[in-house]
């Protein structure tokens, strides 16, 4: 291990020189992790998830975490790994990655086997190469490239790691297992490092994730579908209801019509409009990539803001009546919508469900009764743009990029919320992945020298947080 | 065969005197009808709606008619019969009826066979004893006590009958029959035995259906589905644009809002209002009726008239998007309506298509792609109060059962419509089967005494018609 330190506090050029040295066996390792298929969805894989967990720890150990362990859950094992600062000052921060994949299957379309990294160029091609494992990766080159450029024998913060095994499941045993994790984890920020940037010349951070409460309704009309000739016009339709429903979820600015819906949004400040404006968007590819034929929106936002910073109503199914070919003429029994809500900071999922359980009540007419039943929901998560931890991430990942930083949101949800509300901490994202990665798709890849700017992000950060976190507390 | 001749011009007691001594016998001939079991939707039943359409033929000739001919169809044979009057001012009438039955199986709940006709008191209980066998087979004796009452050896007016084999599976070649039959059909008015009275204390006369014009809209929004976190709130929704359709269908006095519906709308005069308010209507019977819990529709207008004269929108059947159990955070790529217009006088149901379809493009935001199917219309028909074939029904009627006769209409579409249409005559519907004859469902039977006192109404019938026409034209 280079022991070199640089002049400069944080380490530039050692650090640098350190990544240099280090590239070709830290791609080599990677190779070998991405050579396991640890698709969490396909069970006869849960021996290679397995395989993966315990490949991490042992890489982990090697990079220098004192403590690695094997967390079991009732599905896929998490890695969870620690290395103290020593200096009690120090804050503590937990990375947050998964070291399942997707499934990927040649057939799929892939130009060669997803499970055998193929180099070519400045790009890694293999499933997991950008979601997450590469992403992952770079936290333990990061954290050696950290030491050798300070010359400190532990990092400068408190270093947890947690890597899930079940996030491209939907996360199903993640809550449960950070709620009983309870002290292990406990940690003054949250690095999520699952995401990506911008664009490969447009490096940028998110800020937040929206979060999300969905529902189901039933509506029910007549006992049984009846005759719309002998009864047609003369009684309530639930089919009609649910889409009188629907038609009244907005209103004609397409803000959300239900009572109560915005109360305490965070409101998006002038900068972050402003920072979401420098940003290079094209509203035609992004419609290509949305494989829709126009925008459609809440009025005085901009695309970018309606799907990063507003809250919104969907309308994710609805059904009644008839569904055959052709027609039948009945007035239906029953209807069903389900729909769901994203929001943002500062909402509240349960004031947001009781909102909404209003609305409906109040909205149906005589003859319609209804169910209303809510999924679990889940909150969203926002770190301001002058949060001290935030201003470190911006501050490390300018020095890697060179260039100034943007800002983004991500608009869905994700368990980046629950880390927020179980540890009370601020969560912030680092991820150099880009949008042509192709996640969950055929051919996914990963940058490598966005790969390497993650190394040297993660090499700066540390140092930086430790400085800035004694300062502004 | 009775040859008495009453003093009263059109027989009344020896209409009655007739019908006394043949009704045993006339029973007994029905029970032999009913006893096969033409149930034209089951394929197996192919021979046994032949037998049906070949028994009657033999009976009608038995009856007297000159003129009796099996039709073929693609489908189930029809029965034609003539009988001229002789009389070259003689108005000619066509009866209408069917001689298919619905399926009925002991299994469903009768209490006895279906196809074995038990008399009960006063109820004849079998599938097809009032729909339509009961009410089509008292036009037998009906014509037979008009010419024993009044020494006459023809009818008194051109009697025509055309009984479809198929009307419970749709009259699928009902239309193609009566436009190749031409001048074979034609009459000056058309009398359609398939409907019922409002009760058995309220004997009525109907005086016209709805039409019908029916849709399919499918929309289509984002190529695929999308994902509502990503592009949620910021692309148009297929099923919301289908949702705000059918809520922007109905104003705010559930009047449909489509811009030139209500064109030609022939509205009700005062006296049928007045008319319709006689009927003894009990909206807590009519909702147990409808299995509904509220009644609902356009202002201003009574149940009644919302069912029987005012034209609705309808929809039948909603879909688009996720329609399994739980959640999906999609904003779905399509989504669809089926919706059906019934329709009333001066209505025309193209022009109606056409309005609708100039509504529907202009409702859709961008983003939005749709494709509008109408089916096969079916027109309304009415026959004003006051026309004198209507007339002539309700003296023969008010004679029969010794009552005023009060007016219905019919809220549904059928066959009676394409009689109009073709024909170019005026459409009368002569039924005395009562809402509880359990059309369509287990333990169909008719009340005896109401059965004859059709074969009575008809024995009148002819008579009057003849002279009241003579006088109209």
């Amino acid at each position: 291990m280079s022991q070199s330190v640089d002049s400069d506090v944080s380490g530039g050029s050692a650090v640098r020189t350190f990544i240099q040295t280090h590239r070709a066996a830290f791609l080599d390792d990677l190779a070998e992790w991405l050579r396991i298929p640890s698709v969490s969805a396909q069970p006869d894989h849960a021996d290679d998830v397995r395989r993966s967990a315990d490949w991490l720890a042992a890489r982990l150990k090697e990079t220098g975490f004192p403590t690695v362990e094997v967390w079991e859950t009732p599905g896929a094992p998490a890695v969870f790994a620690e290395w103290p600062s020593g200096d009690p000052q120090a804050p503590t921060v937990l990375v947050y990655g998964h070291h399942d994949v997707q499934p990927a299957a040649r057939e799929d379309g892939w130009h060669t086997e997803p499970f055998e990294p193929v180099v070519r160029g400045n790009r890694l091609y293999a499933r997991g190469a950008a979601d997450d494992k590469g992403q992952v990766f770079f936290h333990t080159l990061g954290v050696r490239a950290h030491l050798a450029a300070t010359g400190r024998s532990t990092p400068a913060v408190n270093l947890k790691l947690l890597i899930e095994g079940e996030e491209e499941s939907g996360s199903p045993h993640f809550r449960a297992l950070i709620e009983e994790c309870g002290e292990r984890i406990a940690a003054d920020a949250v690095i999520v490092s699952d995401t990506g940037m911008w664009a490969e010349d447009t490096p940028t951070v998110c800020t937040g994730m929206r979060g999300l409460a969905d529902c189901e309704i039933e509506l029910r009309g007549p006992d049984q579908d009846i005759h719309s000739g002998s009864f047609g016009g003369a009684v309530p339709n639930p089919a009609t209801a649910a889409a009188r429903l629907v038609a009244a979820l907005h209103d004609e600015h397409a803000r959300v019509a239900v009572p109560g819906f915005y109360e305490g949004v965070s409101e998006l400040t002038d900068r972050e409009r402003e920072l979401f404006a420098e940003l290079p968007f094209d509203e035609e590819s992004w419609l290509r990539t949305a494989k829709s034929h126009a925008t459609h929106g809440e009025a005085g936002h901009t695309t970018l803001e309606r799907i990063w910073a507003r809250p919104t109503a969907e309308v994710n199914g609805i059904g009644g009546g008839y569904q055959g070919p052709g027609g039948k003429t009945i007035v239906p029994s029953s209807a069903f919508l389900k729909l769901s809500f994203r929001l943002v900071a500062g909402q509240d999922p349960d004031r947001v469900e009781e909102a909404v359980r209003t609305w409906v009540a109040d909205q149906l007419p005589n003859g319609i009764s209804h169910t209303i039943t809510f999924g679990a929901a889940t909150r969203p998560c926002l770190t301001p743009l002058d949060h001290p931890a935030l201003q470190s991430v911006v501050r490390a990942m300018g020095k890697a990029f060179e260039q100034p930083i943007l800002f983004t949101r991500e608009g869905g949800s994700g368990p980046a919320a629950d880390l927020q509300d179980v540890l009370d901490a601020p969560v912030l994202f680092l991820g150099i992945s880009v949008p042509s990665d192709g996640w969950h798709a055929p051919n996914e890849k990963v940058e490598i020298d966005l790969l390497l700017k993650g190394v040297e992000t993660t090499a700066y950060l540390w140092g930086d947080l430790a400085e800035h976190w004694r300062d502004a507390h």
